[in-house]
């Protein structure tokens, strides 16, 4: 593997990765789903091996805390165990089988079967927010990979150095586990060449999480092809938390610490940040208010990612400061430049209900709380908003049983919906949701996160009236690969 | 149920329609699976009550033989009651279990499980190659009401009658079902009405056969909206057979009988008709031919299905019987107004591939062989095909064996590929794709017959830390479904 630096008019260097990816695919995916897992495991070994210098290039490039920093290697490479995992037991690739019936009247029942199977090749995007978990060797690469996809990869600008030495850990890997040359490939440049990428004949899937200029433009550019092609791209949300008043009365000092501390959590870099709060206004309210004021106050600010991102955090809240709608409820003051300094506003739901404007995200460590006049009012609220990653219910079992309406339409508007949980914090697993209707994302019917990722880089295909010799092991009548499979309709490991 | 006539300017009446779908849609997901079921079973009661009017309407509509349309009829009761049993049974919504791990380090995991719930309503475009199976209570209706979604019919201009004898159907289905009442709106107008159907902000997805130059203008429409949603346009498709040496030299005759009864099947009036085949140029193809002449010739021409595509048709083999660089093999003469006489043309492998308007669907009973120098020109004409529905090879094993990489690149392009099958007769079951890569349909991630047509309508929602009183029946701990689901990544009906 080459790092790759592209200049954006070398259209023949384009040429040259599609191709050799094009390539690396026809010969990635006749290799076995033990090998693949070999390989996955032998990135993580390599990405290890990088020991400390690739947590240190990291912290200097994107002002992430050390702790933050291995954190998120463990969970780049639990992820790439997780898939590894996940194709070793080989059922993923949802085989099915009818078998023949040749007697059938009026005309006989051919042998159908079918899997998924890898589109091809998958531009992933590095995303700025995530350095190491959903960058390099990141989810979208760990499922393409596992799928049977080869991958190019368009490191962010913001840690290109991070970029490449995963990249160096990979490619290790390629050779220790003797996988075609190409199956991943490094790309450096401009914004420019993560569109010419997209554009490519040969791409196939693109995976991409970062702001919704930059995702809802690719999806376009996809769309605007010749042949459109999937886009796979996570552009935030608000997340929006609704505070139930018999939680906020009864718990409001525990609420308002465990809400500041999602607020301020990677100094409100997450794409689950809980960017509004609805709440009805009462004294248990303001109660609430007061706790999270002192909470929030005892969060120094640290740095953001990088000074593009600081600066549009600070645009955002100067602009939420000078907004006579909005009152400040509890405010940090900036400790160094590119600090991201806490802020949370309130408004009234009549406000926010006519701006469409506050619903936007404002990315870091800002919440905007809207004061509702009644249960009804708080509905309302929910029912304008967009498509989310997460909606959120702090509520007592009491509250629960009385906001049924709100429930169903938060689970209406979401990808995950939870009951006093606060929305940062994705866990990796089979059951998680990490997507959402449109804005949030651009195809509410994928995730990002845990194994179903995987299902976003194939497609199925049928195979019929074929002889066992020609069938894929996966579909062969004696079960060689020992994978659940849907037989006339039933599931079985037969 | 009202039959709604639709005026192209009548916004009202979009806003009353997509209302009313929106509410129905609201009640609807709630009902029981097994209330859906018999709801879907009800539907087919109503239908056989329809008697022969309903046969004889269509005949007169379409200009489909009886049997045809009873055979037709037969598939259409049979795909909604496989609908009512794959959700009578339930395993179908996928439903994950992650449990709660709550003395984990360094954080506690929460209970976090998913499944696939319903978008909301569904646009469906009647068919007109099918006027029941693909139309009112057709497929695309039948898994979108499955699936818990709402749907909004518009039916297609060249059977309306019949069009509307199923929506009564589905009308009093819904009055004994005891449905909610707008569940299946019926609308009838130009084709403009289709248009403001897919841009309403309450459609939520759209199903379509057709045309490419129909589907595709859905699809960019629907990706033009404030909020992109799915289009699942099938748009035909040329379905290329490879026919191989060895099986022309040892079985001409029964194989020509076959390509001419698919070739000419509904007088080509199919999605999956056979309108490419390629083969090498040797003796045993001219014997092939000879016998393919014969066969085609005994085969009269029926009307189309109506003016306009025998029209179509006309100007399509009109403008191949013109063309210096084609030959033709086989003709048979047109018999009355609208019929659709059969016709082979044939081309070398060298203009078919510089000629990609050679590639292009002429919808009817036509064909082109493709003759080629080489196995290796069989598989370069292979690959510059573009998507396609079917792929077939007709070959002995021992052709087979010597041409891997040709079914290898059927596989790359199609969604179903079959050997010694003629491509005609798509058999409604769980391994059915009938899809495949652009611009064969929109999304190659889908099919739009067999069971699994059914996750074109939904999406998966994750639900953390529910108390069981708050879960759906599907994810509860008891499993009261009865349903197979995946718990901590293993599958079980426990």
């Amino acid at each position: 593997m080459e790092i790759q630096e592209v200049k954006t008019t070398d259209l023949q260097q384009f040429q040259a990765i599609m191709l050799k990816a094009v390539n690396a695919g026809n010969e990635y995916k006749k290799v076995s789903k033990e090998a693949k897992a070999n390989f996955l495991e032998e990135i993580v070994r390599q990405i290890e091996l990088l020991g400390f210098e690739l947590i240190e290039t990291a912290m200097t490039e994107t002002n992430l805390p050390e702790a933050r920093l291995i954190g998120e290697r463990g969970r780049t490479c639990n992820q790439l165990k997780m898939f590894a995992d996940l194709i070793r037991e080989g059922s993923w690739v949802e085989a099915s089988i009818d078998t023949a019936l040749p007697q059938r009247l009026p005309i006989p029942k051919s042998d159908i079967r079918k899997m998924l199977v890898p589109l091809g090749p998958v531009v992933v995007f590095g995303a700025s927010n995530f350095p190491l978990a959903f960058s390099t060797a990141g989810g979208d690469t760990a499922s393409a990979l596992a799928a049977g996809c080869p991958v190019v990869l368009k490191a962010h600008s913001a840690h290109r150095k991070t970029s490449v030495l995963v990249a160096g850990a990979i490619e290790k890997a390629i050779q220790l586990a003797q996988m075609p040359k190409n199956v991943f490939q490094h790309v450096i440049g401009r914004y420019e060449i993560g569109q010419a990428l997209v554009k490519h004949p040969a791409t196939q899937a693109v995976a991409f999480t970062g702001s919704y200029t930059g995702g809802k433009a690719l999806f376009d550019l996809a769309n605007h092809r010749h042949r459109p092609i999937p886009v796979f791209a996570e552009m935030g949300s608000v997340n929006p938390v609704c505070l139930l008043s018999e939680k906020l009365a009864t718990q409001p000092e525990s609420l308002a610490k465990e809400m500041a501390a999602s607020i301020t959590q990677g100094v409100g870099q997450f794409c689950t940040n809980p960017g509004v709060m609805i709440a009805v206004e009462d004294k248990a309210l303001d109660e609430f208010l007061s706790h999270l004021k002192i909470a929030i106050q005892q969060v120094s600010p640290a740095k953001m990612l990088h000074s593009g991102i600081a600066q549009s955090y600070h645009e955002g809240i100067a602009s939420v400061i000078n907004d006579e709608d909005l009152s400040i409820e509890a405010a940090v003051q900036k400790t160094e430049n590119d600090a991201g300094n806490a802020l949370i506003a309130s408004v009234s739901a009549a406000v926010f209900m006519e701006r469409p404007t506050l619903h936007q995200e404002i990315f870091g460590p800002y919440s905007l709380l809207v004061k509702c006049k009644d249960k009804a009012e708080m509905l309302a609220v929910v029912n304008v908003l967009e498509g989310q990653l997460t909606g959120t219910i702090m509520g007592t079992d009491s509250d629960l049983q009385q906001n049924i309406d709100l429930l169903e339409s938060l689970t209406t508007i979401a990808g995950r919906v939870m009951i006093n949980n606060v929305p940062t914090g994705v866990e990796v697993c089979p059951s998680m949701v990490h997507g959402g209707p449109f804005p949030a994302t651009t195809d509410a019917r994928f995730t990002s996160v845990g194994t179903s990722a995987i299902k976003r880089f194939v497609r199925p295909v049928c195979l019929q009236n074929f002889s066992q010799s020609l069938l894929p092991a996966e579909l062969q009548d004696g079960n060689p690969m020992q994978i659940w499979r849907l037989i006339d309709g039933e599931f079985s490991k037969a």
